[in-house]
């Protein structure tokens, strides 16, 4: 807290973002294969189709004036609407039962909705549930609101039941069940991990979030962030929490559409309970009283015509290339005490080296690879503080998504030679 | 404060914003004509400019790939460097001297940097001075935020200095001066009453805030919102805030694109002390980082080919053009006692009706021009509530910028009648 005095009690609870350091590295060394960055495939971004779609859209001159003109807090009809015909589709559910376009909200990124469910939802001291390890910048949102995380064990196929159970148990023990907010899941191809949640656990732990709710005094909402569910290249997909909450009470279901169509356009959306929306939208008529209308008719567009769609399996395809050749060059350079968990979508692998080791920023490791023209996200940064466990310093997070293809095996080349120099 | 119990404080505090049924009843009542809507003029919004720049943006495909990939959270390099050089043209500044694109952000809209800004000064209970009436988008911020708003008065040429002065007295006084944080002003074609402060005021404002700097015991900074600096059709410009701050110490200047250019487009800017830059990109990097590159490169490209610059015009004369059709309105269907001050840019004319009368949403005026098929926003909204004066209530703000140019004399002629039947 040596911050100046002028600042509010949030802007002295942040530190500098791991992103921000991360971001100089990159920019002081061009040079540096980046296996760090979660940037989205380059090399299957729709430049084609995004011509096509803005010359069509402004085409029709009452259309283009629409786009180019403000729209709403909670975003574009149209929009809003193909949003939840789409998400029904992947759930297999009938929109106009308990869901409707009303409940869609259209973000800035699937990362506003993160920030703002939990901006109306936790004061300082307020508890959210989070896995362990998970989505760093969340991690960020975390500290910004004083918000006490509490983390729960990952396993192979999502959150540890067990771990969920003793940690509601505890909250409940100490009488902290009250401050408890949130679930923050990241349930398909987690990042860092890689990690897909499975359908069954997701209704158990629904079910086992509801037994606490009474002691809670309120309703526990589970924000379910799935932005890697349509970067998914092997496998079948997984239903969403959202398709287990057919009264729209408990469940966030936050997703992207910058991650599989383009970064660059940026947008999000929420299907949210009427209960939490709201509030929400209140927050960001506050931010930013609605995301560009022209992003927005943009992706109605590709939406209506089917042009997202279409695009799906090539940008799936291209993430599957990229993880083969990842995999081929873990599985040649990578010493064998090394382990990692085989993904199917998403960007990222994982592994994990022995317990011992110290991958993190100040490590040995760190700034071998460093001299040896490679980066990585330190595991350490996926995990919150916690009185309960030291934070594992022992894994690092990989990413296949953003480095030119041609430099994923080179950089995994480098980084297994530099575990064998500390002795892997 | 009947609001659920799982709310978070700043949640509780929201109310729902005037633009949500000001939005409501617009949509209700299509065949109303909507003198309330701050949308931009559709007439001039330059389709056929985005549609080559976009071709443009395109035909490269490693720009294109660049524009449709993440950015940073500060915006694109580009991007930073021409609005520096905008803003520097703007106010006869050198870049360069004390400032650089590394105190540029871009933003969503200028709101956005409204909101960052307080939220990394103000924690709740603390001060900002505002307008007398002022952007009532703001004033939702100030609710959520439970800042504390500190309402002085507006004279034709900007704020009142001897308000200001009586305000700062009266803060230090009460020992409450500490918690003072900031400034919000509007200083061109203000949003409400189009009213322009004056370079000499400017300067007077920075000196006074200055002199009680010792006793707050930190910096006072100013949050200049120009929004409408580049909506100006008639008259010359006045240097900004920001040109009296040589050092980059206390001036955060707030603009914005969108409305200039396009607000489907929504990107704004901020240039900011660097004091203050790096609490505002860690704020960003939690709620978005950062603002879709996509339209940071449409934009930079309209930078640097002239075409944002040679469009000013041509958006500048559709402006004054429906300033003309509304003030012609004005003289010739509003009753004599109603006083209005005569606007040079912006899209706001803000009529005072005699003290007594009532033209807020429960008043007979409001509920007549409903009847009449005709929306404006009611004066009060604009007003902060104050222990030190009653909320005025006898003012209406009428944006010329967002009915069809058609229906503007219509609007003002419906009014006109309805003030006449309540005996104005």
């Amino acid at each position: 807290m040596s911050e100046p005095a002028f600042l509010s009690s949030l802007a002295c609870r942040c530190s500098d973002p791991p992103i921000s350091w991360l971001m100089r590295l990159t920019l002081e060394r061009p040079e540096l294969i980046s296996l760090a960055v979660g940037f989205t495939d380059d090399e299957t971004l729709p430049v084609g189709e995004v011509g096509a779609l803005v010359d069509e859209l402004l085409r029709d001159d009452a259309g283009a004036r629409i786009a180019l003109q403000y729209g709403s807090t909670e975003g574009d009809p149209e929009l809003r609407k193909l949003t939840l015909d789409y998400v029904c589709r992947q759930d297999g559910l009938a929109p106009g039962a308990a869901l409707s376009p009303e409940d869609v909200v259209i973000t800035n990124g699937s990362q506003q909705l993160l920030y703002l469910v939990s901006e109306v939802l936790c004061d300082p001291g307020d508890i959210v549930i989070i896995e362990d390890p998970t989505y760093f910048v969340y991690l960020g949102i975390v500290e910004a609101m004083g918000i006490c995380a509490a983390p729960v064990p990952l396993e192979s196929d999502g959150l540890s039941l067990d771990g969920l159970k003793q940690t509601l148990q505890r909250l409940k023990d100490t009488g902290d069940l009250r401050r408890l907010k949130l679930l923050n899941l990241v349930t398909y191809s987690q990042n860092p991990t890689g990690r897909t949640m499975s359908f069954e656990k997701k209704r158990e732990t629904l079910a086992i979030v509801r037994h606490y709710e009474a002691a809670a005094g309120h309703p526990l909402f589970i924000l379910e962030d799935a932005a890697y569910r349509d970067l998914r290249f092997e496998g079948p997909d997984t239903p969403s929490f959202k398709s287990l909450d057919p009264a729209n009470e408990r469940v966030v279901y936050a997703n992207t559409y910058s991650k599989p169509f383009s970064s660059g356009v940026r947008l999000g959306y929420g299907v949210l309970p009427p209960t939490l929306m709201q509030h929400v939208l209140r927050a960001k008529g506050n931010q930013d009283f609605g995301s560009p209308n022209f992003n927005q008719r943009l992706l109605a567009l590709a939406l209506r015509t089917g042009v997202y769609e279409r695009h799906l399996p090539a940008m799936q395809a291209g993430y599957r290339r990229r993880r083969d050749l990842m995999r081929a060059a873990l599985e040649r350079h990578f010493p064998r005490r090394v382990r990692w968990q085989e993904v199917r979508g998403g960007m990222y692998y994982w592994p994990e080296l022995p317990p011992q080791t110290d991958t993190s920023r100040e490590g040995p490791i760190f700034r071998a690879a460093l001299d040896a023209g490679v980066l990585y996200v330190p595991g350490d940064l996926c995990f919150s503080d916690s009185p309960l466990r030291p934070k594992p310093k022992h894994c690092m997070r990989l990413s296949f998504g953003g480095a030119p293809s041609a430099q994923i095996e080179e950089g995994i080349r480098r980084l297994g030679a530099v575990m064998k120099t500390v002795g892997l």
